[in-house]
């Protein structure tokens, strides 16, 4: 294997967490990374934080450098370059060096595709304006830290209710600017069952931000290039600063321009390996498909956790060994100023869309014992199916120490457990830290025969 | 079954839950229940919060006081009566009635054993003192809040370095008592290995707690009739208050007495219903046997999560109807000042005594990303049987966020996963909560192959 040579498209997640596991399996292996932007492994999840100004710089959201990448792992990782066409038979990729705009063939033996996913930013009359962001890479997120330094924005819209627009919500409102939502759902957080969606929408008034739902964006109104509104199909928001987040969109132009074959939401169809339709191609990461454990269906999330596992798994098996990677039950966690939310498995419509029946229990309870200090609400949401009483989702709204036990859902859900096994579980219990029943079992029982 | 008479020895968390589910089920039914002491459902593990002042008054700690039971759910519970021998073929238990002396015999159709169990307290020189206290019912939490009130004690002992010794250690540091600790272990917290319990050790010193480990209590010194000082093998530790926390023993006598066969640690043998050997007994809760779903045998824990389960189960089968109490774990939790420390499944000494190999991981990570504010540590140990990979113990000990992740432990453990499937779990990520790999992933990935 030492002699071959692996190219990696993409330097963040999946792309690194696969490079680093080759070099580890293999000292001599040659590792190219490309990477059109200046930066290796960061978190992106990170990027609302740093606008909040809870870290200090862009630089400690670097996991690792390009140049420690280099000179630790030995692994050649070339940011500033974007490949702009993949020759599957021919085993090469086109590279253009963005700098000196000068572009290469470079071949491979292997190619690992990890080329993430992108803000969706629909072009809409005004979306050319200065003073509107998506937010996806770490260059998205210093161009707004500095957009607002320079700039000193007052007045923010955030479009899209859901995870980005729930933490940039934040960001902004700890900014101590003046933040509106506009989401075109009953409720922000469409990953959720409207009634527990309507808590975080509660949350979020909490906070001080204005919502508006069930309203959609048309378009922007601006002034000498400066974004000045949002307009939207039912007012006009005025606005310094709007954040966009509609999601993401996998970023597989390059393979699908190839012949490679999509799947789920237009990820990169993938074997259980990693491995694509074409030979020596694999793909990881957000431009990848996943599996939904529960539904039994191609799926696509994009997520730093199943980047780093995609990565990971595809990272051995480039380096001959052997790994698999079974899938996920769609468990997200995130939170806005005190309130958090998480969520895994099913919603009530994706249990529709199944066919399946089902039963439904929200409960409220606390986080610690009642007379503990600090026990805030908790609410959980948990849907089973009928008959068998096989748990298949989970939801989670409430304060602080609320949205990890979704943890126990997701393993529960992954262990195909019952609603009646998931009340026997041994759960830990003290005082400070839960009431004798966890409110994840306190649901559990209301499902019980 | 409507014209049967229940009784129930013990108003606490296995006897009230079984006797509130037995009233559901069947709004008819004669239900007594006999307790010794002035109260009934109260949370024990709440006592060393009530003692660090965190919690105003003992009434918070009462989920439902007797008049709540005689008014609410007509069960007819009787507080101040001891029930002073059984006779399971007469179906009859001898009470007294502690305030006026009178003695009846009581007949039943059912009878449920839910005494729960004591604090061991061996007889010792010196230990008739005032000021020695156990602490396991909510009467002998309040007589140490009031003998604090009158006395002011400056200096106190705790003896035995478990859940109670760690959580009065707190609640005396709270109230500004000098503490000191005597451990006969090799470190404190001996339901962890030692390496684990090295740095609760270490824990305990920093929130200022003075360990003596490797010593044992061999009495104590008064003067007046009030305590002085504390006696062990190698010094004598001067002290106005000693917390004795050497664990506790199943309350059984009045059922061994019965002839009724007990099993570990003294409990009562029980069948998965919480069924006796005699007829038309049940038991339940701290007095009881459970099972470890891991080791596969009889287990006996005194824990308010198990009582309140077996309870549970022992009240759907006393009215007519089925259910199964599956065992245990092992998992626990406590917490030390701002010091998290929590297990589930075995230990290696555990693991030994099966003769099962095995290997094991220690890792350190955060509890949140490393950039987001708030990041503390945890240290989490996994043990995994050798070959299969399958998953036997976790061990976790941290700063604010750690403790509660060994709840994914325990349902991995009940569930039989392997170190693989930890790894490929979808626990949540967001930066507030955890790092990309969650601390039980990282520490479990070093487990495999």
């Amino acid at each position: 294997m030492s002699t071959q040579r692996l190219i990696v498209i993409g330097g963040d997640a999946a792309g690194m967490s696969a490079a680093a596991k080759v070099r580890r399996e293999d000292p001599q292996r040659e590792i190219v990374v490309f990477e059109r932007s200046p930066h290796t492994s960061y978190s992106a999840c990170g990027m609302p934080y740093l606008i909040a100004g809870l870290i200090d710089s862009p630089e400690r959201l670097v996991a690792r450098s390009p140049e420690k990448f280099r000179e630790k792992f030995n692994i050649d990782a070339r940011t500033g370059h974007e490949v702009l066409e993949l020759d599957p038979s021919g085993q090469r990729v086109r590279v253009t060096n963005l700098e000196q705009g000068s572009t290469t063939w470079e071949p491979y033996d292997q190619l690992l595709i990890a080329t993430g996913a992108a803000a969706i930013s629909p072009t809409l009359p005004g979306s050319d304006s200065e003073g509107i962001f998506g937010l996806s890479t770490l260059a998205s997120g210093i161009q707004i830290q500095q957009f607002m330094d320079r700039q000193l924005p007052r007045r923010a819209v955030v479009v899209g209710g859901g995870y980005i627009g729930l933490e940039m919500a934040e960001a902004l409102v700890r900014q101590g600017l003046q933040v509106s939502l506009v989401e075109k759902g009953e409720q922000v957080m469409g990953t959720l069952d409207p009634d527990m969606g309507a808590l975080v929408s509660d949350a979020l008034r909490e906070v001080g931000v204005t919502l508006y739902l069930q309203e959609s964006l048309v378009g922007y109104e601006s002034a000498n290039g400066l974004v000045t509104g949002v307009v939207t199909d039912q007012r006009t928001l005025q606005a310094d600063l709007v954040i966009v987040g509609l999601g993401t969109r996998p970023n597989t132009a390059l393979a699908a321009a190839s012949g490679i074959p999509l799947g789920e939401k237009g990820s990169i169809r993938v074997t259980p390996r990693m491995q694509t339709a074409a030979v020596n191609v694999w793909a990881a990461g957000d431009c990848a498909e996943s599996f939904h454990l529960i539904s039994r269906r191609p799926f696509h999330i994009a997520l730093g956790t199943v980047a780093n596992k995609q990565g990971t798994v595809a990272g051995i098996n480039l380096s001959g060994g052997y790994a698999t990677f079974p899938g996920v039950v769609g468990t997200a966690v995130s939170k806005i100023c005190k309130y958090e939310v998480a969520r895994t498995g099913l919603t009530e419509r994706e249990i529709r869309e199944l066919g399946l029946l089902y039963n439904t229990a929200t409960t409220k309870s606390k986080t610690r014992a009642g007379y503990y200090p600090g026990a805030g609400w908790i609410t959980v949401k948990l849907l089973a199916e009928q008959g068998s009483g096989r748990l298949l989702g989970g939801q989670i709204v409430g304060l602080e120490g609320a949205a990890k036990r979704i943890d126990v859902l997701a393993t529960a859900l992954t262990a195909g457990m019952t609603v009646q096994q998931l009340v026997d579980l041994d759960l830990s219990y003290a005082p400070p830290f839960s009431p004798v029943w966890d409110p994840v079992q306190t649901a559990a029982r209301q499902l019980l025969p």
